[in-house]
């Protein structure tokens, strides 16, 4: 190739909702284009396509022929749009929400797509917040805990609901045969990978946050598993089976059936996946140690690294080469920060709110941040618990709800609204305090992720945080992460790069935006923050457990 | 009088936003008219009428002459529509809203009529509402409580702001030359009863509920008050002087003037006022020891009659011939009821809803409780504190707020309204439990008021409180009770009655309707009434005391 040639990378991005493609400048990493398109069956929580099989509750699946549309659409795309000739793309990366699995035969066919499993929902591909496993995965961290499995020390002492093994047992326990005929169970980002290239390899991202995977230890133990379930016992050696590969390294080249669709050459390199928070990190370039970074979004994930491994209370989850190469990646979460703001809009604003917003030509987001960020600190009345998909970090128990107390003839919907944002920024600051306080240092607070646009909830964070938080500005940091792992599997001799570190320091540094706390309003939030952690404790440790009640009385 | 001539009474209702007159058949009880006129200041909680004069907040003012004018429209009204001969009416009865009390000279000129004082609001007609002397409350509930003052006991242990006491301190506090030039305070309903008899009686239903009278011991001592504040010794001596007198007993004769501008014939027999909840009791017919009767509408008044006294905790009073002569009233309230609905409704409801309602031509109110009535108990997994104003009852602690648990990103509002509902049910039911406890027997359970229409509501409060609740259809109560104690001042001798017992054994009985307990319901309620118990027990009796902190913060 000639030196003046441009070469380019793709990056999929799957989220919940739609799946993106974007194509890179790999020297820069400016982005040249990018598509999104939304899944036909988007999220598959009422009843089955099809069929119209209704769905119990807290079920949440996807069709996994949804993402091969949406693959193949976004591909061409980028390249109708960049004008680019498609043969000076030398890699693929791929990013995808997780844990989102589905069963398939071995040679990846979905059982979903086959006639006899149509109408069942365990065949399905389940997706991250399919949150109906709960029950199960009480069972593992109990027996776990009991059998003082070290593993379950690498997740903060819990899983969640929504890992692989919550979401295999519950697919064993309630649909045995189709258990027995998921002759593979698969990480959606692999079956894409195995898609594009004909190899089932798991990425080391998606195993160890996920599928309690670990670099000297593997998987957990048969002997765990059978005492969990006797059919249990072949999950990992035989349905987990395939080669473990570091996200960014070569899973396999871009077939013959997947050029075609896809309109990109054959033979390319395609990289091992990863989780699309994680993508993230790359994609805002950021790689090193002490540095938090919170992708703020329908949920936060806050991503650390560090040297060292320290077992950490609370955390998702530790895990070495899960971002980088070399470094122990740490995960927490909250799970549900946009989600609950998003929550509030759809079901409580009253028409006089949509009215003034439409007449000002601003969306019901804007005009409610509009309202609340004029509101003092304290002002509201209102304290929440931001648990309204369960608590993910401290104490880590999908089955705590949301709470809201303060209430007067007077609350408006903007002081709850503006209560959402505080309680979420009090979760932020409880996960922040954790690390620390284990031992695994914070120096820097970055936060990138849609939420970041809105200034009144980026002031919030810094005045309830009490620190300067730096906010990356970069729009498709996943995408974009993804088109980096796609030029470092391609490797320098094909254009790319030879290595993470490599790929990171050569690409533009990316646009940043410094937040600093107000005094005044760090103090009274100082005040609310005790009492946020004393019902936390209250609610969240044991001494009151109404919330279990409430949500079993529910069910 | 010829044995086929048919008698009247007239009864005066005032409410916070209007006033009306009851025509009714002394012999049946039956409504002949009834006509309502708005006040033409309403509650007056702005500005001063005339100079326009801002109001702090919390306040909430009448003007008395807007009181005359209904009166005389309505009275007119009812005559005009029924085609009656006024000369048949035997008595008129006149039940107010309290406490809400007025300074006047001695000869019942009301100070803010006077044009030195029109601009002076602590001159006008403070309104129950009327809020802002929550401080000088404090301030008497903790001397009573260090003088261990025996009357305090009688009102559960603390008064509230909206009584004769705050109210008269505050004045001597904010404006002391009006406070000395109040030669008298009164009542608005003696005050209405003076004007009409040019005789100043104070009823002892006002004086027991709202002025700390008790029959045997009198008012609070001079020591007490010349603690309290030294120029405030003469207050139930010279000020609030006045015969008291039982309600339905004769205050006076309708004077010249009076018969005039009502057109009802001068002379006959005016009764002894009562307050507006309590002349609901009569209206309805009741008078007997342990059938609790709740009026359920804004905020909830539960009134229970014991053939003797015990001093329960948390209750507003007990008051001998408080609502008739020989029983002892108790009264206990829920500061919001219909008002946290309201609120909710208001604030909480997105358009869709609102679009829904109109298509189907209903009311929003009956949209949310059609929508809440299909939800199983449990269903909402929410579960509330019903303190949005606060607490009357048990704790009583008006400085108490509201509190919603259990909230997922899959509640919705009607799951909102029902916890709501559920709330105010749980809390009536602490109350009657309360009553129970201390000694107060509670045999049957009757309700009225504008909630009880609400069959939704009515079915959760059998299922919560576990047992029959038998609603009256009576419309008027208030009204109607105000008649029956026409009829009984006039007396048999005139066609009304001797007693209050002979009246109520004598007329119709009400139509009633009565909501039973779904068994599995109460099973479940059961459980969620032993969380609200304990959530009561943490926020209201100074565990947590996170609620006191979250209104400084918001003040």
């Amino acid at each position: 190739m000639g030196q003046c040639m441009k070469r380019y990378s793709v990056g999929f991005d799957f989220g919940t909702e739609s799946a993106r493609a974007l194509l890179m400048d790999v020297e820069t990493a400016q982005i040249i284009a990018t598509t999104a398109y939304a899944y036909p069956h988007g999220v598959i929580d009422r009843s089955l396509p099809g069929s119209g099989k209704p769905l119990p509750p807290d079920w949440a699946l996807q069709d996994p022929f949804d993402w091969l549309e949406a693959m193949e659409e976004t591909a061409r795309g980028v390249i109708r749009q960049s004008k680019i000739d498609p043969v000076s793309v030398i890699g693929i990366g791929v990013d995808f929400t997780a844990c989102t699995i589905l069963p398939t035969t071995t040679d990846g066919t979905p059982l979903c797509c086959l006639d006899t499993y149509r109408e069942e929902p365990h065949a399905w591909a389940k997706l991250w917040k399919h949150h109906s496993a709960w029950s199960q995965c009480e069972r593992i961290n109990q027996l776990a805990a009991e059998r003082d499995e070290l593993w379950l020390k690498r997740y903060g002492g819990a899983i969640c609901s929504e890992w692989v093994m919550p979401k295999a047992l519950q697919m064993l326990e309630e649909s045995p045969l189709i258990y027995r005929d998921a002759e593979r169970i698969v990480e959606g980002s692999d079956w894409i990978i195995w898609q594009l290239t004909g190899d089932l390899v798991r990425n080391s991202c998606g195993a160890g946050y996920k599928a309690t995977w670990n670099k000297k230890d593997g998987f957990p133990s048969p002997e765990f598993l059978s005492a969990l379930h006797p059919a249990l016992v072949d999950l990992y050696t035989h349905k987990m089976a395939g080669a473990m590969v570091v996200p960014g390294n070569p899973a396999g080249k871009l077939n013959a059936k997947w050029s075609k669709r896809l309109g990109l050459p054959c033979g390319i390199s395609v990289a091992s996946a990863i989780i699309d928070a994680h993508s993230a990190v790359l994609g805002c370039r950021l790689a090193k140690p002490a540095t938090m970074f919170m992708i703020m979004g329908t949920s936060t994930c806050h991503m650390l690294m560090s040297e060292r491994e320290v077992l950490v209370p609370g955390i998702s989850g530790v895990v070495e080469d899960g971002i980088v190469p070399g470094l122990f990646g740490y995960e927490a979460g909250q799970a549900a920060v946009g989600d609950a703001l998003a929550w509030f809009v759809k079901n409580h604003i009253p028409p006089e709110y949509h009215d003034e917003a439409a007449r000002s030509g601003r969306s019901i987001h804007d005009l409610m941040s509009a309202k609340a960020s004029i509101l003092r600190p304290g002002q509201s009345g209102l304290l929440a618990l931001d648990w309204w998909n369960g608590n993910r970090s401290i104490p880590s128990d999908a089955s705590l709800s949301g709470m809201l107390i303060g209430y007067t003839l007077t609350t408006k919907p903007e002081d709850v609204y503006r209560a959402i944002v505080e309680s979420t920024a009090f979760g932020a600051r409880i996960i922040i305090e954790n690390f620390i306080h284990s031992g695994v240092p914070v120096r820097d607070i970055m936060a990138g992720g849609g939420l970041t646009k809105n200034q009144f909830v980026m002031q919030v964070y810094a005045d309830v945080i009490g620190r300067d938080i730096t906010v990356t500005t970069e729009q498709h940091a996943s995408a974009l992460g993804a088109a980096i792992l796609g030029a470092i599997s391609a490797g320098k001799s094909k254009g790319g790069y030879d290595s993470h570190t490599e790929a990171l320091v050569s690409v533009t540094a990316p646009v940043l935006q410094v937040y600093r706390p107000i005094a005044g309003n760090v103090e009274i939030y100082n005040k609310l923050y005790a009492e946020y952690k004393r019902l936390t404790e209250y609610f969240g440790h044991g001494k009151n457990d109404v919330m279990k009640l409430l949500r079993s009385l529910r069910e």
